[in-house]
């Protein structure tokens, strides 16, 4: 097993598997193995007829994911019925699991999930990361990893890749943290603590969270949209024609960074009034009289249920400052629908009614179809490590043949 | 023929051919074409030896092609060489050209591109097209399209469509321009003026014009960028991996009305302090102590150029704005350029400086690299009519059996 998946800057890029014999093998192993996991239990006939190869064809390639460990017979079906019974075929309870890590400011955590999109393992951990040198909450995380793969392993379960989920700027095809401002973070290369025998992706926490919106998050799940989330920062991600929009550096999806009063407050980016200056986690708890420290989030939620005016208000505020923000992009982007995930999805009760008054207002000319339907993620604040394992998921199904047993 | 290319929103989308016998054979037509245009004049070794198929395929596939007028032999080439001579194949001087269109506030236009991507004919018209009722208009235009098919066709050539750039948003798949502002035109169907025998396009002028730059703007061209065009409104167009973005509705782009000032001064569009506002050529010819009314961006071009100094102070501070709106969609998109085309290519000068300060100080992050180099497009205020020649030519490139002569 390599440490990398090939050319891979991020479990969520499907491999782009080449027109030789191999690749085209490889990619039908996909097809028999997605058809299963989607609409399973299948006979190998039922596999046939939805995929458009012969009946031989999916026997062969059957056999190679049944050696490999992906799939499982359930013995015959309808034995009662004409001509040779055909074998039921499933994903067992034992094969690959993705397994997804998150770097907050707050927390650490770690999942696996398996084929069937279940959490078969977690572990997690509270603590205030804000400033701490990397080395200390690396090892923390390793070591959520190691119980999370140890405890997969002891279900039978074989780990097939580590993705991290970080609150900040990461380079392209690389395990590089660019930027964590909300951490203290630069220039980091988070390789040398995690790389264990798994191959491994970092990716901001933004895009594994809209990654997540797009492939469990809705159903039908919206293929073009703008997916916003905050932790301490704002991130957002773009998603247009079910694909995720990078950017050339990886780095598109700035929206915190977006203008909402040029005049405005300098911002450390080195802009002025960029909307984090309006609706980061620091601004808002600024305008709500509370202090900047842990549990700001949690804080704000519980206030604001109480019915705490100030709150409330700086809540409304920063609403506005999302919508103004928002209205730039659904302007620029036209997407279906814009999404409130991660930490914010918390407080989007109070953010909504002005952020949506923001957007349809400056998006909803007489002429044309109002732009900004506003969704709030069912995932909320489990988006972006949800999305980090299902990322190793999809790496998976996408090619099977890539995970130790099946190769050749 | 028919009066449409088959699913096609714009001539610009690439025909999606299915894996049929009929496709496979569409898709290598088009692969021959496409390197004799590309690398001719090659002989049907070369052609083989670039694309990959055998000699015998690639001769069938030329056949069809001189059939069709696409492709002619210059007579064997190298007669002195061993072995049976090979005849060079190139595209000839007639054949098929696209038609394209452009109706702005102040002018007519039609040009016929060749497969060469020469113009071959022209004919346009001044005219104040502001607030005039379409029909007189769309007649003007027809004429003008008329006098160009017709001295194509004396030419030898063989329009293959004609496409329309429009300064306002137009309905995907559709030929209905929704809203044109400073045409005053909306819910308006070009369809009953413009199709006469030929399939016919109509797509918005900030689209064709990041499609000409796509198509024949650069060397290497950008593939990822953001095109800002602008008449008297402002249109932009995303380019994501060399693929125009347009959005759930079509309406993507819409830069014009990104939030500068949220508070600032009531836009038609039912917002506050678009950019429209700061940069449109309404605003900037007021800014600068000049009438509305017609030639108003030669005429601020003229004074700048004479260092008239209220002139060129409005054109900073449009400049500023620009670059306001412009980091937001750089921090969104994280483009590798951002490109000043159509009519804003002449302004240039004057915009530019204010406008750089702005993005940089907005998007350049000490740890990320500056993601706003803007660049001025060589095509100028040619753009959008190129583009609109050329999406017709690539449609013909890009699937030569859809133009007449080349069907079975």
């Amino acid at each position: 097993m390599t440490t990398e998946l090939p050319g891979n800057g991020g479990f969520g890029d499907p491999a782009f598997l080449p027109n030789t014999q191999q690749g085209i093998r490889r990619r039908n192993l996909s097809l028999v193995l997605q058809a299963i996991t989607a609409h399973g239990p299948l006979s190998r006939a039922a596999v046939a007829s939805r995929i458009g190869l012969t009946r031989a064809a999916v026997s062969t390639l059957v056999d190679e994911l049944i050696r490999a460990d992906l799939l499982i017979e359930l013995g015959p079906e309808r034995p009662g019925t004409v001509g040779r019974p055909g074998s039921a075929l499933t994903v067992g309870e034992r094969g690959p699991v993705g397994i997804g890590a998150e770097i907050g400011v707050d927390h650490l955590a770690v999942c696996a999930v398996d084929l069937h999109g279940k959490v078969r393992a977690r572990a997690s951990l509270e603590s205030d990361n804000r400033g701490r040198p990397p080395e200390p909450v690396l090892k923390e995380l390793a070591r959520l990893v190691r119980e999370v793969t140890t405890a997969s392993r002891s279900a039978g379960l074989r780990p097939a890749g580590l993705a991290v989920a970080v609150p900040g700027l990461v380079a392209r095809d690389s395990h590089t943290v660019v930027r964590a401002p909300n951490l203290g973070w630069s220039e980091l290369d988070l390789g040398p603590y995690l790389l264990d025998g798994l191959p491994l992706s970092v990716d901001n926490e933004a895009n594994l969270g809209a990654l997540a919106e797009l492939w469990i998050g809705g159903d039908p799940a919206p293929q073009d949209f703008v997916h916003v989330s905050a932790e301490i920062g704002i991130g957002a991600a773009v998603v247009v024609g079910g694909r995720l929009l990078r950017g050339t550096h990886g780095f598109a999806g700035e929206l915190g960074h977006m203008p909402v009063r040029p005049e405005g407050p300098a911002c450390p980016c080195g802009g002025r009034g960029c909307l984090e200056q309006y609706a980061g986690e620091e601004a808002v708890l600024r305008a709500a009289g509370l202090p900047y420290g842990e549990g700001g989030i949690g804080l704000l939620a519980a206030r604001a249920e109480n019915g705490d005016a100030q709150v409330r208000r700086a809540l409304r505020a920063a609403g506005s400052a999302l919508g103004i923000a928002l209205s730039g992009a659904v302007n620029l982007l036209d997407p279906q629908t814009v999404v409130l995930g991660g930490a914010l999805s918390r407080l989007a009760p109070w953010l909504l009614p002005s952020l949506e008054r923001e957007l349809a207002r400056r998006t909803a000319d007489p002429a044309r179809p109002k732009g900004g339907t506003v969704t709030v993620s069912r995932l909320g604040s489990e988006g972006p490590l949800l999305g980090a394992a299902h990322s190793v998921v999809r790496a998976v199904l996408d090619d099977p043949a890539s995970v130790a047993g099946a190769q050749r």
